[in-house]
């Protein structure tokens, strides 16, 4: 029984040391793992980019595979790991990381017995997104958070105004497919409403422009409206960096109050100076 | 005479549901009603554009036609609903979406009457405006007003600064003209002044680009000053919207500070309780 | 000696007349002046873009040059009166307007004597900037005002970003003309400068793209640099209006000092209390 | 002894002068040296320039190489006399402009040993450089200080979004390889990235662009996306350039305003006496 307690202990301790190197950066052995796992996501991303590019695939393919079957096998024990590790599992799983670690080596598994398809690709690519944990881990998503948490705040208004710029360019296109009549690159509704978006974001590709006068004078006023409303999306974004506070420390010492502004010297919940 | 008063005030109850549930969106139904117009509004813009798709339309133009009929016949109940059970009628049929949602059924009746021309079309696509009063009951729009009430408050800067930008691309244009000769592209005035916009808004299609290096210099100072000035609607929009404030009414009586949110209780400059 | 003296404040009358009339919006005259330039100035363009298309001019060379002797008669007569009326005349002939107004005329007087050349054309365009006189009458300008001023007081910020701007184009435009080696489009140092601005400013005109997968690579760098730099343009610009206070009108009782914030309660310079 | 004490001293002195000629521009001769600086680096960067273009090259290569022996002469004696008159040598050489003077002479010397590479051009366009010591001593950097603080200070942030930025079109790259098949432009999956930076810097080349109905629609996202997405950029550069304050030591000690102009002797917020 002695040795069956040890044995467990043993167990647990090697399991808190497994999960302090894989899911904390703190220790040495922590911060060599995320490196290495940076090391791997950014090959295993590079090797799905050659693999699509013939002239590499045909001289490379099998260190290709190789390489992918490595990268997988690590994936594959680390993602295990985690789930032995870790206390909350169900929480894990189902958390945004956890779905992106399973779907790092899914496509892997399912190419054993299906055919592979293209659309395994663009699985394989979200690995990249594990790239914003292991900075997450690094301490370097204090400033991504502040992007995020604007982002979001904004988001609501930021859809009202894509709603808007949405309905207009279909309008526009409309009016367009009318003007240009069934010239190339108007051919239907839908192909004017891509000119139109192509144009009022300023991307102006090209493969449409506009031929009759009317439509080059209905494009300039598309253009100018473009180039003025893309003031909209920036004002609202500014504006919200501007509320942020960055003083994230600051805590009311009689209140507990956290919410305390850059320029604050009082506490606008209780009234205490704040230092 | 009882009968009779009966029923006009059962006609002046049903009178009442009908414009709750059209009108507002506080009920069950009325957001369901809310629901299913902006599903028809979407399917009937969808229709418009699938039709100017030649193989769709094709293939599905006689269920493109009876889909438009019965949107239609919806539509013109809800119109003549809205007519009858709102008080001001005037003020309803003049007012904005009154008048959309007129425009609304208008080409279909016209259609009736005369061939179908293609500037039906951009009447039809209209009914899409309709969504705003839609999210407007759903309390989406709050953040829709607060941009639009930024762009009307700058609108007088944005004009000035269009009207700026509209003398300077046709001087510019002017000057590529007579730099670049007739080369293609640029065999007029308008032609050139058409480039001229299209290369300060940044928006690029290279439609027309210049050849001579004269012109390919000029081209540079253009683009240089399309990138740069587009900071001035953006400044204008930035500093409107961060002028709204939430709370304008607050103010701190000792220090006079203006800065202050919805839940402060003190002044979080000098201490002072605000009311 | 008491008729000439009637003779001359008869005179002095009549000029102070016309100079309200010419020089001022405040009176019915006046504004009808105004608006009678405006329309010349804009019908005097839209003369010489239409000249430029040959088939309006092949149908209407007549009538274009008669419109031309009619507004140039009206823009001399303008112009004598208003050295006539005014006092300072040097002042005026050598102000902006002024030098303006002149060049207006000239261009026609000139082809009297000289065969018309295309460089004659953009003289007459500079026309244009009359209206920004007219606006300004018609108190149009404060906003213009405003964009102006910050503008200038930002201009040192942006002239050192343009020279940033140029320097860094003309380094990678050699960086390009060195790995794109001389494929067209990047046959030389001036050529591939010519692409790099056109990348970094997002124009992407498209006349010119790398064509090697290294110079791709250099141009994702340069656009993803264009697209995070023209956040310095606009972040000078949106500080340097905030900075501007919009409350030109408020002014210090005791001291006169004039510079006074919008949020001010008090004058900086002596302390007084200001409304 | 007395005869060498005066050599030495005499040394020192004309040290002391170049020095000041080479190093200041408070005197006549320090102006006019960094004067003729500033042309030779701007005829230098000219010439190398104009030898890139085959028909000036033809002509004029010999008058570009006399010339180019001229400014490298003139460019060594200045690099000899900088690290003979300062004092701290090591400091100097090693220091950014340390470098780039040492540059700007070396090809000239390689090319005499080796044979001249076009590796060379890129070594001696970095020259350009050099103009932002002159504007520094012309004391025309304390703008351009400001920039580039604000770039600095925001740089942490614009990493973090353009690593999302980065991400993000490599995964819509992917995804539009799948999409696009293996049409002209997306025959790979990197040339599909390039493609997705094109479109979301809203350059918009046009050399690649979309074909099918789905990558269209695909395309248009992207769009909406990179046309909202440049408010980060604005927004980050924009919130740091207000928060970089004038005065920033100045405080008023009644009421913590920190909103203090260079003139103010009274607080604007509550009228006390500012030191």
């Amino acid at each position: 029984m002695d040795k069956e307690h040890n044995f467990i202990s043993e167990n647990k301790r090697w399991k808190r040391k497994v999960f302090r190197i894989i899911f904390k950066s703190d220790t040495r052995l922590g911060k060599l793992f995320d490196l290495t796992l940076l090391t791997l996501i950014l090959l295993s991303t590079f090797i799905v980019m050659m693999e699509s590019v013939k002239i590499y695939d045909a001289k490379l393919h099998r260190l290709f595979v190789i390489l992918e079957i490595i990268i997988t096998a690590f994936f594959t024990v680390e993602y295990v790991l985690r789930i032995i590790t870790i206390r909350n599992r169900r929480a894990y799983i189902f958390s945004f990381f956890g779905i992106i670690d399973f779907l790092a080596i899914l496509p892997f598994y399912l190419s054993l017995f299906f055919p592979i398809t293209k659309y395994f690709l663009i699985i394989r690519m979200l690995r990249m997104l594990r790239i914003f944990r292991i900075l997450n881990l690094l301490d370097f998503m204090h400033d991504g958070t502040f992007i995020v948490r604007a982002l979001k705040n904004s988001s609501r208004k930021i859809y009202i105004f894509l709603l808007f710029l949405v309905i207009f360019s279909v309008i526009v296109g409309s009016l367009m497919f009318m003007v240009e009549g069934h010239r190339p690159g108007f051919e239907s509704i839908p192909q004017s409403i891509y000119w139109a978006v192509v144009t009022v974001t300023t991307v102006g590709y090209g493969d449409v422009s506009p031929a009759t006068p009317l439509g080059k004078f209905l494009s300039v006023l598309l253009m100018l409206a473009g180039y003025s409303i893309i003031a909209v999306p920036t004002g609202i974004v500014t504006a919200e960096m501007r509320n942020k506070r960055q003083n994230l420390e600051k805590v009311c010492n009689r209140c507990g109050n956290e919410d305390i502004d850059d320029d604050a010297r009082y506490c606008k919940i209780c009234g205490e100076k704040v230092v």
